[in-house]
């Protein structure tokens, strides 16, 4: 069985991971791939409690260590008992958010040294890499104002600006590091232009993914 | 300012850590020590809601490596936000388990490799370790049964004797690399000669704290 592709979604708040991870699975489901969309953190019965310790406004702040922690016991669960599961049985998963997001949130935004994070994926993933991070890309004001058009912010959305700037320095870095596997989209686009660029980027995907 | 000692309680279920400590702080008080008594995984607001997601009966056994980031991550909120505090300011913590607890249970326990182990603990404690590991040591059907007439087991306390008894081999494994640093408790005993042992011992900490 040929193993399926790991395609995971990243960006700042408001850039449309949610919604368009849904339209990417029925693109590809379209052209015939099994696919499953998940989100990190979460995914699981254990790592959705793990994300209600998170995000509850009601705890004080923790440690950004323990934080830290926290999101790769998430991760594991969800790696160990759903996706590499569905990859090895050649199912296609969309994960909106993954490791990234913590070198993003957790690294550039509240100063965890990388190579403490990096201790940590190889600790969880060993050699395991998604295929492709699609990265959405938004400036941050138009980012918030539209998390905030969404309803209640929760502990991370109630961040300040500078935070979400450090954030989106952070997948810059990353992308510019390994441009082929962090496509990009500008995700102040309107909708179907953002659509247009994903259908570009999927069939070059399948393509890819094709026999010689 | 002189920094406190930190002391630790570990031993089987239905050994008497739990209310050993409470008498161990007594003691240490009418000595003129300052004591705080905790206990693992839990002691802070954060750390005891990841108690919660470890031992509640509701969710699905989850992957022992995933066990393993929580305990952890418990661990490094009770170290930054309460232990390490306390210890700066003089206060004498007596913690009712600590890692010794993690080699034994998820370690000898469930089989993930000690090396494993060793690296988070060293990602969230650095040098740290304890300076004393308290061991009540107890044959495991005297503990289970002691452990069942308290009432509701909990997830840990309904696995197998054949986990127990790996368990207490583990910490026996521990405490004869370092005898010195891990005082042990005879836990079959009557209270009595439990209590004795215990301010024999309490008063060997107290000498060697004294400036020569």
């Amino acid at each position: 069985m040929k193993p399926g592709k790991f395609i995971t979604l990243e960006g700042g708040e408001g850039a449309g991971k949610s919604t368009n991870a849904l339209w990417i699975a029925d693109y590809l489901r379209a052209q015939g791939k099994t696919v499953l969309v998940t989100r990190e953190p979460g995914g699981t019965t254990v790592s959705e409690a793990i994300r209600g310790v998170l995000l509850s406004p009601e705890l004080p702040a923790m440690d950004a260590d323990t934080e830290l922690l926290l999101m790769f016991a998430a991760r594991n669960e969800h790696l160990r008992t759903k996706i590499l599961p569905a990859l090895a049985q050649g199912t296609w998963v969309i994960c909106d958010r993954f490791t990234d997001a913590t070198y993003a949130y957790q690294g550039y935004g509240r100063g965890i040294s990388l190579e403490r994070i990096a201790a940590l994926e190889n600790w969880v993933q060993g050699t395991l890499r998604p295929d492709y991070v699609i990265l959405f890309d938004l400036d941050v004001e138009t980012g918030m104002a539209r998390a905030q058009a969404r309803g209640q912010a929760d502990r991370f959305e109630q961040e300040h600006t500078e935070f979400f700037t450090r954030i989106r320095a952070g997948y810059q870095a990353r992308a510019a590091a390994m441009p082929a596997h962090y496509p990009q989209i500008d995700a102040a686009q309107p909708l179907e232009a953002v659509r247009a660029q994903l259908q570009a980027l999927l069939e070059r995907m399948l393509q890819a993914d094709q026999p010689a």
